[in-house]
């Protein structure tokens, strides 16, 4: 048995069950052992971003590793943005990286670089490099132990191409993995001693706290204290819905978490990070919480956030308290002429039982989590790292770990642009992903931006930068180039047909939605927008807000 | 005037007059001061490798450094592959890579990470990240000294976005750049008295002996001498054609570049790294430098290679012979149904004077070399660093940096999905592009190279990890998304038809060539295709190989 067939069958006994591929020479031998182990699937993607970027979305939606299989440093430098979103959502990824063999590093060929410089920001907990075939299964099942502890992570194992090649390989069993703690008794103690006061406090929830066992826990909690309970900016993956306590999201613009957060006297952390700007503005504070709000960690991410969800609602008596669950809800049909808004609204008024939501839509999918809040149970997925070009691969993940639940992917043009590869393999795969991408021929966040950091007078250079004008994309046709049925729609009537057949017929589809710019109004003075923007907000910066107007 | 001002300022001063671009927020101060300064012209790119290719194609023809513009470590990891290729191939250009505020990355916001990490691979010789608003203008000053200097290498400065947007700039003038040397009076009167001994000996030249100077100075010695003048596998960029003298490349198949060596007794390195294999292969060396052979430095990369070539041309009494030149010579027109070798001497029969080709099409580009030997004088661009998705965007570089040459890109379908939204920058840009895309639904190359490396029993599931079938891709419609004018081809008279309605016609065109695959007999077995290819190959391997056979 060669390394690279000692290295699937470890994989495959482990659970790793996918391999999201981009190989070159250097991987050939892992590519012929793939017909060695049935119970590898491999998936080939034309770009490594879509290859990591799926993975992403598998973990997310699986619970538990893919691989990667991606070639050398130039292969991995190409992955590396949506291995950034994976690491910040604390996502599990075995992430191979074949390599020169051993011998052939010392003549700094063409494609020689120093790989394990290059993982190092992705993987800063496992970057290796297999040094022996006799090793390599340990070298796997350490790798797929350290991406599935708790944080989960990408663990980034470098296979030099004769580590792969030599016989002498032995798959190697899964040492068994250690068991997260629960937060203490004393911190649970302290915790719910806070809680009881009377003060204003929140508890802000990262991924494991997002899944339905955390947030029935969360959602007790609140109802015996009154606290209130908040999501991350980009939550890992949530499940919502009808039937499914309604979490508040803290909003991506810090002028508005801050009016978000501005209430509160206690912050509690479970599995999360206290919450800072996604970026820095000049004269405002990068730290959102807000002067004499007191932070505290219910549990670490490396600690089992929904046992101490559970001891805590345990220490408050509120074990048995009937949490408050959203109702069913949904939007009415939109009509007329097609918006942003309106697509969000037709999303929420179409949303199928058991949907994986894909939001990387920053400026259009502004509606989309509350017009899909009261909707059938489902999932949401979003941005975690801010590196765009998640979305599209990470559908063709979630749709190979869940065949049987639709798919739809909300993206901006600007973001769809950086991995529109990802439709060929939703093709090839034949997946049931509706990719709809919100066509305004601008960055329009950008236009935002620009006013926020400070830099309002825009020449006509500076525009340039922004939009995606001269030529507009036609999304339809690059999707029909890559065997992906599409339609364009610009109205809402001609957008819910679409929509409503794509859900009918399984298989990829893309809507293509021709919108105006939605922040169009945000170019001169962000503070009107976010004034008619009331219905976009958090429940609870929408009420501070009319506060403000209508003192 | 705040950094940002300042920074464009200092590069234009310097001559840095393009800036490929990729903005995001901790960039929008930059972007605000492109209207400040009318000698930068910024291109949007849709994606960090079509930015980071684009001003490697752009230094390449124009012999000075570009800028680019980045958006923190997953940019720059997405423009990471093309800053390697440029790095290969000692390509100037100045990466600027924007950042958090300085003070803004205590909070490891979501896009946090250590960017000169990512940077270190690709940047060896320059990483520095801007302190101070006040100091701005020198480290620019000496990112493009450290750029344009000898070797050419990729500068990264990295731009916390509180640097950029403080008041206290000042364009920083360029310290005197200084002259490289030329090889030391000994070492050329060594080298001299190896080529005069009647050895077998070959000058193996890289980046700076490529152009015109260069050719002209090693023609003459190659006259005197009867020494044999090679270039690398991937040369950065080769003037040729007739009046020009003809180069031998060296063989991409470690297999052939053997037999293309193996008669050297002496091999004199210009400029260029002493040939090894490019991928290792069970059972073959990855030095190709034959037994016996001595290898000698005339110049190294930080030398002046040109100097060192007159000087050894004066030592050998060489400076007036009169070296040989390439006649004229075209191919015939290709007529019937289309394959790769009729493309290329479709593009060999109308090659226009002046053209920039640029070759990033591994299997079906090979005949290319030979079809345009005798054509009208024109620069060849490779893929110097075997990062695929080079070409499309070097395209886009070559043609803003030359507005008044036709640039021909021979692209594999594979290779171009890597950086496709190189098309809509030529679009937008309406730059003069005729881009060839070979559509053979396949990973060609890596057929061969599965073989190569003894992975010889491909099951079903290696197989479709090599295949692009299912859907095959339209290039066409792809292109014609991007706002691109595109045709398929599938005989020879429709693609030379097609080709010259593209030149004839400024602004970007896409052909899309449909062929066979062009290895298909190289599946089971290498050496049958090698001999069927003899017209494929330099001639010093097709003498050898017609020797073997024929003895």
């Amino acid at each position: 048995m060669n390394g690279a067939q000692a290295l699937l069958h470890t994989l495959a006994d482990a659970g790793v069950e996918v391999c999201f591929s981009n190989p070159g020479t250097s991987e050939m031998h892992f590519v012929a052992a793939l017909d060695t182990e049935p119970r590898m699937r491999a998936v080939l993607c034309l770009f490594e971003g879509v290859a990591t970027g799926a993975a992403d979305g598998y973990a997310r939606m699986a619970g538990k590793p893919a691989a990667t299989l991606l070639h050398l440093g130039c292969g991995l430098g190409n992955g590396l943005a949506n291995l950034h979103n994976a690491r910040k959502g604390k996502v599990p990824i075995v992430n191979i990286v074949g390599d020169h063999a051993t011998y052939h590093t010392q003549y700094d060929a063409q494609l020689q670089s120093d790989i394990e410089t290059v993982a190092r920001n992705v993987s800063p907990g496992f970057v290796r490099t297999a040094q022996s075939t006799a090793q390599l299964g340990h070298d796997a099942a350490d790798a797929v132990q350290a991406a599935r502890g708790l944080p989960g992570q990408v663990a980034t194992l470098i296979l030099p191409a004769d580590v792969s090649w030599s016989e002498g390989g032995a798959p190697c069993p899964m040492p068994t993995q250690p068991a997260p703690e629960a937060a203490s008794a004393s911190a649970v103690a302290a915790i719910a001693q806070v809680l009881q006061s009377g003060a204003k406090a929140a508890l802000l929830l990262g991924p494991q706290a997002l899944r339905e066992p955390g947030l029935l826990a969360a959602a007790r909690i609140a109802q015996a204290c009154g606290v209130q309970l908040l999501s991350e900016v980009f939550p890992t993956r949530m499940e919502r819905g009808a039937g499914l306590p309604l979490i508040e999201r803290i909003a991506y613009l810090a002028e508005l978490a801050s009016v978000q957060l501005a209430p509160l006297e206690h912050l509690v952390l479970v599995d999360a990070k206290s919450p800072v700007s996604f970026f820095a503005y000049p004269g405002k504070a990068s730290d959102l919480v807000p002067p004499g709000c007191q932070v505290h960690t219910l549990s670490t991410p490396a600690q089992d956030a929904v046992a101490s969800l559970e001891r805590l609602a345990a220490a408050l008596g509120a074990s048995q308290v009937t949490p408050r669950l959203q109702a069913p809800q949904r939007p009415e049909r939109p009509r007329g002429l097609l918006t942003a808004p309106k697509v969000c609204k037709a999303v929420g008024h179409l949303l199928p039982e058991g949907a994986i939501l894909i939001d990387e839509a920053i400026t259009s999918g502004l509606m989309l989590y509350s017009m899909t809040a009261g909707g059938p149970r489902h999932d949401l997925i979003t941005l975690t790292g801010g590196a765009i070009g998640q979305g599209l691969p990470n559908a063709v993940g979630a749709a190979i770990a869940c065949p049987e639940r639709p798919v739809i992917a909300l993206i901006g043009d600007g973001t769809a642009m950086y991995t529109i590869q990802a439709l060929w393999s939703m093709a090839r795969e034949n997946l049931h992903v509706v990719s709809i991408i919100f066509n305004n021929a601008s960055y329009s966040v950008l236009n935002v931006e620009l006013e926020r950091v400070g830099a309002e007078e825009a020449g006509p250079k500076a525009q340039s930068q922004l939009d995606l004008k001269g030529p507009v994309l036609n999304f339809s046709q690059l999707a029909q180039g890559m065997g992906v049925h599409a339609v364009r729609a610009r109205t809402a009537e001609d957008f819910c047909q679409a929509l409503e057949y794509a859900l009918a017929h399984p298989g990829p589809h893309l809507i293509e939605a021709m919108v105006p710019e939605s922040l169009a109004g945000a170019k001169r003075k962000v503070l009107p927008w976010l004034l008619k923007s009331l219905h976009h907000l958090p429940p609870s910066v929408a009420q501070a807000l009319k506060r403000k107007i209508a003192p």
